[in-house]
C-alpha cells in the first residue's frame, strides 16, 4: 500500500483564506462564518484546459493530507494507496486536491481557531456547520484554483457525502462523482452512534461546555471513549474475529478491570492515540454535520439528472455502519431518474474501514471510471 | 403483554444468605466470597415430587423481579408476559424461581454491599465474578429450596449463559435448558462493546476507582453513556427506523448540541433513567463476567450428552448483538454430539430486545417444550 516507488515525493500543506469581513460565508443555520482558512494539499499538475482536477473529500477524522509524505514523516497520507503516480487517482494525469473541512482541526477554521471577535478560540461560539457549508467552502477553494468544472469529486464515508453534496449544490461544476461507503442521509442508528460519541465527550467534566483550550486538561477521556465506539463501528464482526478472536494479552484472565483481551488493548490504544491528534469540539461539530446531512428526495437527483453527472457508487459487503442497502438506495434513486450511475459492491470483510483498505479493488473500479470520464469529456468538448 | 387477568397477584422479594465464614464460596478467580445473600422471587407452588421447578436467569440489567406486581407498582416484572397463570411458563403448573445474580445491585451481594472485613461497601474490593460463580450461588439457593433437579433453566442474553452454565456445571440437576439470544462465548465485538461501556464508566472522575458510595456524586454520566451504547446494540437498524426514522423533536434543527432527533432524546432518556436504578460498579462486574464466559469446546457438550439434557435454543433474526450464527453454533455443537436440541429462529425486527418483546412467538415455542419435558419426565420416572 505504501509502495515508495509509486509514491509522491514530499508534499506540503497549503492554506487559502477567504470570506473575510464583510463577506463572511452565510451558513445553513443562518449564522455567518469568516474569515475562513482552508488547509489543503494538491498532487499532480493542473492541465492547460483545467479539465483534470479531482477533489477528494475526507472522512470524520481525516485531513487534507491524503497522499505522499510530509517531510520527515514515515507514514504517507491516508489514501496514499489510491493517489499517486500510476495509481487509481493517477497524479501523472490528474490534478488532485484535498482540503480539511471547516469545523475540523487540521489547519482549517474550526472551533479551536481564533474567533476574530474575541481573539480567543471559538469553542462553542463556533457556529454549527453542515456538509453543505463544508462544500460551499470547498467551492471557494476550487474557484481560487481557477477550476470551473471538477473532473470528479470522490470520497468515502463523510467524503462521499461531500461528493453527493457537490452534485446537489453545483451540478454544472462536477463532471462525475464517486461516493463510497456513504448514504443520502443518516439512519437513526447512525445518528445514535454519533450522539453517544458526543455524549461521551460532553460527559467529561473537562469539556467544560467546549471551553478548555486554555485549561490544563481537555476532555481526552471522553473523546477516547467516543473514538472507541467509532472503532467498533468501523470494523466488522468478522474482521474483529480475524484480527483478535478471544486472544488474551497475558496468559490468563487478570481478574480485574485492566485489558484482558487483545481487542480491549487495541481499543484503548486507538482511543488514547486519537486524543493526541484531534480536537474534541471538532468531533462534536463534524458528527453533527453528518447527522444533519440529507440529500434524499429531489435534492440530489433532480440536479444530477439535469447536468448529466456520471456516478460510480461503491459499497462494501461487511460495512454495517454504512450498509450496502443505503448505498444501493443512492443508485436506485439516480437510476429511477435515468441518471448514469454504476453500483459496485466489494466483497470485503473489513467493514466500513474497507474504503481505506481495499485499495486493489477500489483501484480497478476507480481507475477505469476516471479514465473514461476524462477521455470522454475531452472528446465531447 | 401485561394482561392483569392472567397475571400473578402481589409478589414479594425474598432473601437467602449462605457461604458464611468459614464456608465462603470459592470463586473461579481463586478468591472467596461470603457471606452471600441472594435476592429471589418465586411464583407458583413446588409440587410434592419437587419436579416442577424452573429457574429463570436475568440479563445484564435485570433482577429477581421477573413477573407479577410488587405492592403498589404499576408495572410488572420484566418477563411478566411469559410467566404467570396459563402463560408460557405456567405458574398454575410450575414453580418458578428467579434470583438476582451475585455482583448485581438488586438485593444480591455485589460491589455496593457491605464488606464484612471493613464494614464499608466493597467497591473494587469485591472480587471479580464469573457466570460460573453466579450459577454456583444459584445452586445454593436451589438446594435451600429442596430441589434436586430443575425441570428447566431458561433465560435470554446473560440469562441464557446461566442456562448453558447450569448444564456445564450441574448436568444431573437440570432436565432441560432454554438458552435464548445468547452465545457459547462472547465474540471480540461483544467484548468490545462491553469494554467501551466500562471505559465510559471508568472515565467518569466521580467513579473514583469504584469508591463513590459515600460521596455526593457517583459516575452517573459515565454509566448513562454506557447504557446508551447498550441500547443501540439492543435494537436493530430496522426497529430504530420504525420507531424513530429521522423525526425531529422540534420543527427544525436546533443548530446546537441539544437533542435534535427523537432517537437522541430517547437515548438520553434511557441513559438518565438507568442511572437511577443501577450501580455503576455492578455494570463493570457483570459485563466482565459475560466477557469471561466461555463454554465452548467440551465444557458444555460433554456434560450435556452424558446427562441427556434437552435443549430448546432460540435466536432472533435481527439480533446483531447475539447474532443467529452464534446461537446456531450452540445447536450445531450439541447436535454433533447427538444431544437433543431444537433450534428456532424467530423472524423479529426488534433486535436483541426481541427476547423481552416477542412474547407470543416465545410462548408457542416454550409452552409446548416445557409441557413435553414435564410430562415426559413424569412418565419416564
Amino acid at each position: 500500500m505504501t509502495d515508495k516507488k509509486h509514491s509522491l515525493d514530499t508534499v506540503n500543506i497549503q492554506y487559502y483564506t477567504f470570506a473575510e469581513h464583510p463577506n463572511e460565508l452565510k451558513l445553513v443555520s443562518g449564522k455567518s462564518l469568516g474569515p475562513i482558512t482552508l488547509a489543503y494539499e494538491t498532487y499532480g499538475e493542473l492541465n492547460k484546459e483545467k479539465s483534470n482536477a479531482i477533489l477528494v473529500g475526507h472522512a470524520l477524522s481525516g485531513d487534507a493530507h491524503a497522499a505522499g509524505f510530509h517531510k520527515g514523516d514515515k507514514n504517507p497520507g491516508w489514501w496514499d494507496g489510491l493517489i499517486g503516480p500510476q495509481k487509481a487517482i493517477d497524479t501523472d494525469k490528474y490534478f488532485v486536491i484535498c482540503s480539511n473541512v471547516i469545523g475540523g482541526c487540521k489547519g482549517s477554521t474550526g472551533p479551536a481557531s481564533i474567533n476574530p471577535k474575541t481573539s480567543k478560540p471559538y469553542g462553542l461560539d463556533f457556529p454549527i456547520i453542515t456538509i453543505e457549508d463544508m462544500v460551499r467552502a470547498e467551492k471557494y477553494l476550487i474557484d481560487h484554483l481557477g477550476i470551473k468544472r471538477l473532473l470528479s469529486v470522490i470520497g468515502g464515508s463523510m467524503g462521499g457525502m461531500q461528493a453527493l453534496q457537490w452534485v446537489a449544490l453545483y451540478p454544472d461544476h462536477v463532471q462525475s462523482a464517486i461516493p463510497i461507503a456513504t448514504a443520502l442521509k443518516h439512519s437513526p442508528q447512525q445518528i445514535a452512534f454519533d450522539e453517544v460519541g458526543r455524549q461521551a465527550v460532553m460527559a467529561d467534566p473537562t469539556w467544560n461546555k467546549g471551553d478548555y483550550y486554555d485549561k490544563p486538561d481537555k476532555p481526552e477521556k471522553g473523546l477516547a471513549v467516543a473514538r472507541m465506539i467509532g472503532h467498533i463501528t468501523y470494523m466488522s464482526d468478522t474482521s474483529m474475529e480475524e484480527k483478535f478472536s478471544r486472544r488474551l494479552k497475558d496468559k490468563d484472565y487478570n481478574f480485574d478491570f485492566t485489558a484482558d483481551f487483545e481487542v480491549e488493548g487495541y481499543l484503548r490504544y486507538r482511543g488514547d492515540n486519537f486524543v493526541k491528534r484531534f480536537d474534541p469540539n471538532s468531533y462534536l461539530y463534524i458528527t453533527k454535520a453528518m447527522d444533519y446531512f440529507d440529500v434524499s428526495g429531489e435534492k440530489l437527483i433532480s440536479k444530477a439528472k439535469a447536468s448529466s453527472v456520471r456516478f460510480l457508487v461503491i459499497a462494501f459487503k461487511s460495512d454495517w455502519l454504512y450498509p450496502p442497502y443505503q448505498v444501493q438506495d443512492i443508485v436506485r434513486q439516480l437510476k429511477i431518474k435515468g441518471c448514469d450511475a454504476t453500483y459496485c459492491e466489494v466483497k470485503s470483510t473489513y467493514g466500513h474501514d474497507a474504503f481505506l483498505l481495499e485499495i486493489e479493488e477500489e483501484t480497478h473500479l476507480i481507475k477505469h471510471f476516471l479514465n473514461k470520464t476524462f477521455h470522454g469529456y475531452n472528446v465531447v468538448r
